[in-house]
């Protein structure tokens, strides 16, 4: 019942662990740094959403395979970077430099996609009544959706994504009200696959046709 | 019965969507991160208070009013400012500034005010032997008074007012200790009338006479 | 029964208000601001704690004792620089920002090494099964240890030690390994006192030899 949810948690935490490593190694944190920055990326947004919901102690406390998963795959992204870009990290090219923040924000919206739906998913079944309550449930998948990235960007001294990068709690909540539809009309399995990944497409088009909202120059 | 809360929350939503807005404004982001920090700023405070009480999910969770006001007002704000003040953001004045920092300063204190009150009000009724406990009254008090500019500042860059401001986290103390007294001696609507105001006064006094305590010059 | 725990409490939210306290300093906040500070440090992650846990509201919004503390030692602090180090802080010499750094290094560990064991006991009387979870344990354990110094660095716009100082996480985490083994074979009383040393020990020790996991120069 429960398996293609399972699955989902898996990539989004392997995706935000890849991005908490990767702005971990940008931020010049040692190999520690880098694990904690992976597991907190990956877990917050959870431990966040249980926490609102109720949910305590949070389901990533009850068993060591979330934060497990986001330690091995911080370790790996940090192995991989030494055994196989260390010349380029020195120096790095514009060409490098690029591909690297591309990969950041791919694995980031990997993260945001499923996150947004494995956060209406326990909205769901938290209290049988929120089945109703459709504001709720975005509300909560938005949230679950961007906590993690919000957390690593803020414990890395950076202005999180989802106050200036394009349309990022857009695509999320897009997502979230995709998600509420296909779920009432065609069915879960359905709405689970098709909404993260209707996320994840949503942010990486406005990633790379930069589509941006007006903006105010204040002071320049 | 609760009407008077109800406005105050409204006023306070307001307000703090303007603070938020308008900071997001000063530091660049677009009409979405205009929006989202506005929300943040407006519904922060008062998650923070519901999670520290067991209120889950939180009350802004269960009703769209509280969100939809505070993105309303977001968007009002980035268009008046388009509208009415393009010219001078892009080169402003000091008279600008000035008058920028003290509308910012105005609209925090106006919801430092409105939530400090409704902090109170909230956590006496969630468990009724709270009566007894001043203590506790004032500090969720503060904590859901500033919870929402500490969250607006932590997330925009910069050290919250409540470590920098004149005497920013007294003016709330002092409002949530009156609150208590007049609550007990004259009446519930007396208090949370008086107290929201008295909290506004004392802020914006100290601000505008620049009241500060003793600091240590470290470093300079 | 609790006696132990009782000081162990009071040494750790002596320890984080001195440590906020000279953050504050540091960071030219004034006497407010360094109230603040040491009283968000010395109560931020005991607060962390009983969220996680679903312990609402959390037992530091009960009793005035510890926000009392703190508040008292930050203005000790305070005070203490005011009269014996004002000519030093003016314009610091290379060896009194050493000292300055070595005391504030040593608050922050005596006050993880307290409050990860802390942590760890709250955890286990909260929910009788916990004492089978050991995962669950440790990492309530660490995120109590080192949530007061995480919030004291976020809030004073710094990345928080756990990411970039010698074995921070890690310190934590072996200390909250020991407890569970201690407190299984051997006693209580030897697990709380044996492993707050521990942590402290390891903490200082990797700040003297200056232990370092590897690192990956990015841009430079």
């Amino acid at each position: 019942m429960n398996d293609l949810i399972d699955v989902l948690d898996i990539i989004g935490v392997i995706a935000f662990a890849i991005s908490g490593a990767m702005t971990a190694i940008k931020k010049r944190m040692d190999l520690l740094g880098v694990c904690v920055l992976g597991i907190v990326t990956a877990v917050g947004g959870g431990i966040t959403r249980d926490v609102l919901l109720g949910n305590t102690p949070p389901s990533v406390f009850k068993n060591p395979r979330d934060v497990s998963i986001a330690a091995v795959v911080s370790c790996l992204v940090f192995i991989f970077m030494i055994m196989n870009a260390s010349e380029h990290t020195k120096n790095p090219s514009e060409k490098f430099v690029e591909i690297y923040e591309n990969i950041l924000m791919f694995s980031d919206a990997v993260g945001l996609g499923a996150f947004t739906v494995i956060g209406i998913d326990v909205a769901k079944k938290t209290v049988s009544d929120y089945n109703t309550n459709t504001f709720l449930l975005i509300f909560v998948g938005v949230i679950t959706g961007v906590g993690g990235g919000v957390l690593r960007d803020i414990m890395s001294g950076m202005i999180p994504y989802i106050f200036k990068k394009h349309i990022y709690a857009v695509a999320s909540a897009v997502g979230a009200g995709a998600y509420i539809v296909i779920d009432n009309y065609i069915g879960r399995n359905t709405a689970i696959v098709g909404c993260s990944v209707l996320v994840v497409v949503v942010r990486v088009l406005a990633a790379h046709f930069e589509w941006n909202l007006p903006k105010i120059k204040y002071g320049e």
